[in-house]
């Protein structure tokens, strides 16, 4: 029943095809979408907009702000079409990591708290529409999100206009897991009252009224969710070395038996972490993080876990299914917030989040680089990595030893892009072992990241490069500024980092 | 008469020589004191202790633990002797930075608004003693701190043992000034119930208790403030840079008509920035700071500004003559917080500071180095600028375009140190002009960085650099990583950064 779905009767007029609210889209227009992972984003609109621009050859370059990444209805489609000149904050599709490495567009990397609040202060120029897929719309006009909240709220305060993109294929048992609330700008804000990571704090839709809803799509394609990355050998030895230093720190008094609340990045690794986490003694676990994922699934269901506060849902496509079969309990278990919220420095610093996130490369010094492959290659984005990374009680970071088969250490003299920097790393995890730097001046940071850390066939050339930087005339940070990024250059030459 | 100062009879019998209370130290400790800049740092025990080792040679070698920097007495006189084996977070001093650029002492680098928390998690070792330098002790045995609050609560809530040096230089008119508020650790950490700058939360002084003081040492040696930086012409460029930006700002509705609380770093050009909000048209000012120096008196004097909340206060010698003849005018309108709450990010961006800091160079991507000369070099640290920057409502970096007589370039292709990254800086200021880099990519940010910042005599060679970099494969952030570096290595081989 529509009804169900759009309550509100002066609405029901409103819905219109695809292709027709996508002719709302003009040139030069920012347009704002919900999704966040890809989850929760519009995929009817973004595909009818293409398909005209292939159809018809109409020039049409757009910004297109989102949460983070979404899928590739989205991103996909408008990369390949050459419609987004602009994309901010972060992406994970093939096609527009593509397309941003060659020059198709300009791509603004951000910290994913900044995002909501520059918009809402202007810094990111006029939004002109919000595209925000809902389960539903109220009687008084106000938004029902389906799995993501990502910026919607604020998107929806700031555009001009609003296409609302109902899925029929997201269950309305959602109703009830989200939780909006959005700082005033200063000098009006007031502390965010989280305290726990159970307290629900808004409202469980996003405020946007009748009149400026004008377009309502009715779609059901399904989230293009991606497949479980598999658990790994490295991975799973990655996992054991942090489920024991955890376990340490709860030994020497400085973490509770229950830890604390655990934020944790996607892929292989961080699915390897949480599978270790269900394995281990820990019990009550709460979480504080971006996305919920299947293993977090896992946690709950297991009882493990006792609470999830996150901004997306994206399980795989088996977890959507079970996701959406128990929707009522893990509505009981599942917070989902705005952005803004979710990678809050106030409310992280406040919890005391355990940050757990991968990085692409290390430096013997401690510092982090998670976008930019070689320096100018990006992958997806810093997302919210600095968010909680400055702010946590322990910030972790995990990578294995090596890439490319073994030609790429990744532990190096120097990053070829810095995201996190040595004052903000405090523990770095390879398969190879745990470096704690915590408390370490840069040249004791060297010695334990190189002897814990880098894999045996690289451990010679660091442990190489870092006598020699020693005995330069300046010891704080020794480096040889003429051989510090030669390992990534003689990779780009060569096709290796080693040197015989 | 001293009763006034020790106001608890039976810590009457704990005062001793300066002599004797250095005795307690020992090889091996970790030693907490009071001391944000050089204010409020205790003098009379290190200098003992310093005398102590010269005379008898005997070994100590200590971590050295402060809120930031301190005074010649205490860095100077310990790294002078050999006394310091660690030091962290910060440092001005010149004897101690060349005693860590030499490799004598293991320095820690770290956000300000990090130290009292991993303090208290136990991430930085065991604190052995506390020195705290106060105008009094209450009858419970609680401490009035002096001109600075720093990290000196957590110091002597973590401390096994707390030596007071009461400075009978420093007036006791200051009790009541200081507003002390530590968080509890999570996961029972409440909100920082602070919603604008002039709000009292916490207490007049350090809770200590009188079981805890084992020796007080009464000295009056004044603190040794450094001179007034001048103002210099290109300063003053500088500062006339950035209120005509921050009046735009106001003209196009992004910052009310009376701003935002104001962060300043201290220098030069920090002061010439408050010399031109002094001659400016802005009124009702507020700020949100870390130190409070000549310059901002002024501003307080000319109802300029309204109110100051700071950690520390540190005028020049005139200055000082000012503060203490008009300390009780003053006392109405300033507050001294703990470092962990004036440099919180939490409350920082719920005030949306104007953060103002300055760099050593900025890269033609948005990336500063604030702390490491030729990436090796330590020059002062990070400081609070971290913490300010990356939180703040607007983040603004001011260097002069060039150093060294024109020879170094201060907009360079690469940082050689990264302290600040892309995600974080959203204006940079020289004297050439504004780069205003929010909603901008990173290539677009290198345009109008180089247009708008790069001296004259750098322009050519650092647009040749962009527009090589970018005929490379990857587009996102053009580097040529054999070249990035290559500016500062040519300095330290031919003593200038430029090609002909």
């Amino acid at each position: 029943m529509l009804e169900d779905r759009i309550r509100n009767k002066e609405l029901l007029s409103r819905v219109m095809s695809a292709e027709e609210a996508a002719m709302l889209i003009k040139d030069g227009m920012n347009i704002g979408t919900s999704g966040f992972t890809p989850s929760g984003y519009p995929k009817a609109v973004p595909l009818a907009l293409a398909k005209r621009v292939r159809e018809t050859g109409e020039r049409i370059r757009i910004g297109l702000f989102t949460g983070a990444s979404v899928g590739d209805e989205l991103d996909g489609e408008l990369s390949r079409t050459g419609i987004i000149a602009k994309r901010l904050p972060y992406q994970t599709n093939e096609s527009i990591r593509d397309y941003t490495n060659n020059g198709g567009c300009e791509f603004l990397d951000m910290h994913l708290s900044h995002v909501p609040q520059y918009a809402k202060y202007g810094f990111l120029g006029k939004i002109d529409i919000a595209i925000i897929e809902a389960v539903a719309i109220t009687e008084e006009g106000h938004i029902i999100p389906s799995t993501s909240i990502g910026c919607s709220p604020t998107f929806v305060q700031m555009a001009e206009k609003v296409i609302v993109e109902i899925n029929t294929s997201q269950p309305l048992d959602l109703e009830g897991m989200a939780d909006i609330y959005i700082p005033d700008n200063p000098p009006n804000r007031k502390p965010i009252p989280i305290e726990r990571v159970d307290q629900r704090i808004g409202k469980p839709y996003i405020t946007c009224g009748v009149d400026k809803i004008a377009a309502i799509v009715v779609t059901d394609i399904i989230d293009n969710v991606r497949p479980l990355a598999p658990i790994d050998d490295i991975s799973e030895r990655i996992s054991g070395h942090l489920i024991d230093f955890l376990e340490h720190e709860v030994k020497k008094g400085r973490l509770p038996q229950n830890l604390l609340p655990l934020q944790s990045g996607v892929g292989s690794v961080a699915n390897a972490v949480l599978a270790g986490l269900l394995k281990s003694k820990f019990e009550n676990l709460v979480c504080y993080t971006e996305v919920i994922q299947d293993s977090m699934l896992d946690l709950l269901d297991s009882g493990k876990a006792l609470f999830a506060s996150g901004t997306s849902i994206t399980p795989s496509q088996e977890g959507l299914v079970r996701f959406k079969e128990n929707i009522k309990k893990y509505k009981e278990k599942i917070i989902l917030r705005p952005q803004e919220i979710s990678n809050n420095p106030e409310v992280i610093r406040r919890l005391g989040v355990i940050a757990m996130n991968t990085a692409i490369e290390a430096d013997i010094y401690g510092n982090i680089n998670s976008t930019n492959i070689f320096g100018s290659r990006m992958m997806n984005g810093i997302g919210g990595s600095g968010d909680f990374t400055r702010n946590a009680y322990i910030s972790i970071f995990t990578t294995p030893s090596t890439a490319k088969n073994g030609d790429i250490s990744s532990i190096v003299p120097m990053v070829s892009h810095h995201d996190h920097t040595e004052h903000d790393v405090m523990v770095i995890i390879t398969e190879q072992g745990v470096a704690d730097l915590r408390g370490l001046s840069p040249k004791e940071r060297a010695k334990v990241i190189i002897e814990n850390c880098a894999h045996p066939d690289f451990k010679p050339m660091l442990k190489d490069y870092f006598k020699r930087a020693q005995s330069g005339k300046y010891k704080h940070i020794p480096h040889i500024l003429s051989e510090a990024l030669s390992w990534h250059h003689r990779f780009l030459k060569t096709g290796t980092m080693k040197i015989w």
